[in-house]
């Protein structure tokens, strides 16, 4: 399947995984290709590759890698040689349900291939990437179908096309919501310390030509008092199965702003989102990352030397404060673990 | 008098205005000599001088540059030239009131002065200069009998000893309570855009060897949800008279969150700063600037190219949303018209 978007944070190309460098856009764009398991795993790592649908269906791709390098390297004992590389794929970023999820999916297929385990594995990669997508118009639909005519929409981080196989999650909603009509302003907050919002959320966008004026997480409330925005749009990292949703650091601030001041929380995700192995949000690992995200910038301090910094880069929102899940299965309304489970047994 | 904490944002020395240029901070610290009430007005304005105190104190010695060159000009018509200039420093920024409050009080003495202008109204701005340190280390004495031992502070912006004549107001009220001992844990956000508290109060905490923990304002919430802060401490701008405070945009994200949390908030500012004119949020003027300031950092684009950007600079929380007032005259807890009344009549 091509994403008629043109956008495509993983492809695979000449039996070569290629990932759209993250860390470098907007002012570049730029694939890197990956030749060994480990340079997925620092890849992953790294947010060469990020959002949590993008980074399961690089992982996908990166059993295909491995597999390959160990039957190579032995016929009869890949299977064995390959649990090392799951164990390293699965380590790389621990917030992210989908990575899990998709190396389990791939992991599957192991036990009953007989030969050369390659084009196996690549269809069920290819399979996963494939339905991400299908997936993310699915939700498209369905979450736009929730927005009420001449409505704004804020969103939070990037979980565009470059986070998932493509489309977006969030902003399948917001492109979706956009081209019906119903969607006619578009505000992204810029989401320290990486700024997806302004590097990433932005680019995409404007590569669609939908008009988004940014601002700064602290103009969020100043926003919303304007009355110029009806819902709050994000994805999600992991949704746990009474409903919390852990997502980018800052999701929270913006949940509890929009209750607040009246305004609707939508989050959208797939259901290889929904880890019913994890009851609630304080059961879901968040990840800090290096303090120089935030005392840094392009390559420069911004902080005080001898600054000290916090980073955690994930947050979780409780599931009272989100009004509607949007998933490719349909929508959970007021979300709690009974219509989860619900939904999952659909 | 002078600052014992050696950060002076503003010095008067040989008959010349000296600013700290804060726009450099931390990575330079360096003064700039304003010799002409047009070079002051564009500091205030440029932000070389930033914090509401601090521009007051700033505009005051700026009236007694413009008034030497006025009676230079002439000794006849100086008070009508001097009109303008007073027009002039005013309008260099609409948010801050105590740009007016120390304009109003040497517009107050021109009408009296019967020769030279300078003595009488250096005077004048060394007095608003002092009172303004004398004032912050009556809050921070008020503000910090507040506080229970053992607490957590999280503070936003810069109300420190650079917003300041010195020491600060909510820095003054953390410096005084780290002091005494009930403060044992610091946190600041950096403030976008500008970056006031990773750039300006991570400094000026170092300086005084009070460790500080930055983190981005998205994970305030993660922050406030550890249980490490009891109390979200800022300044304000302008204090209106029901108690509604303006303050550096996200302050009102942090009130909603700290209260969302149980956390208290304390406004920290001194009566200078309280306009019984305007008689609720409402009607304080929102500054808006370049949105250059969030599109682009250290002088290098961050957005995608083509982005717009939507960037007041200040927001107004609500007094319900407030617990106490620290002013130098007494503290006013929930505020409300009643309370602030009584507190400018004693």
């Amino acid at each position: 399947m091509t994403n008629e978007h043109g956008i495509q944070p993983v492809r695979w190309q000449n039996d070569t995984l290629e990932l759209l460098d993250q860390r470098v856009l907007p002012d570049e764009v730029s694939y890197l290709e990956l030749k060994t398991v480990t340079e997925v795993a620092s890849a992953i790592r790294d947010m060469v590759v990020r959002g949590a649908p993008a980074i399961g269906i690089a992982a996908a791709y990166g059993v295909v890698i491995a597999a390959r390098q160990r039957y190579t390297e032995s016929a009869t004992d890949w299977k064995v040689l390959l649990e090392a590389d799951l164990e390293l794929l699965s380590a790389a970023r621990p917030t992210a349900v989908n990575l899990n999820w998709a190396l389990q999916k791939m992991h599957q297929l192991v036990t009953g291939i007989e030969d050369d385990p390659v084009p196996v594995l690549l269809t069920e990669a290819s399979r996963i990437h494939d339905e991400d997508i299908a997936a993310n118009r699915a939700m498209g639909e369905l979450g736009a179908a929730l927005i009420e005519p001449d409505s704004g929409v804020l969103t939070h981080c990037n979980a565009g096309a470059l986070a998932t196989g493509g489309y977006g999650t969030a902003l399948g909603v917001i492109r979706s919501g956009w081209q019906s009509g119903v969607i006619n302003k578009v505000f992204a907050d810029e989401t320290r310390p990486w700024l997806q919002g302004a590097r990433l959320t932005a680019w995409e966008l404007l590569q669609d030509n939908i008009p988004v004026t940014l601002l700064v997480e602290g103009a969020v409330s100043s926003l919303l008092q304007t009355g110029q925005v009806q819902w709050f749009i994000v994805g999600s990292d992991r949704i746990a199965a009474n409903g919390d949703v852990a997502n980018k650091i800052g999701t929270l601030a913006g949940a509890i702003q929009a209750r607040h001041f009246g305004i609707k929380v939508m989050v959208v995700a797939p259901t290889s989102t929904i880890d019913m192995a994890t009851p609630d949000g304080k059961s879901i690992p968040i990840e800090s990352r290096d303090p120089d995200e935030i005392l840094a910038m392009v390559g420069k301090g911004i902080a005080a030397t001898g600054s000290h910094a916090w980073n955690p880069v994930f947050d979780i929102t409780p599931a009272s404060l989100v009004d509607v899940i949007v998933t490719e299965k349909g929508i959970v309304e007021a979300p709690d673990t009974a219509k989860i489970a619900a939904l999952m047994r659909a």
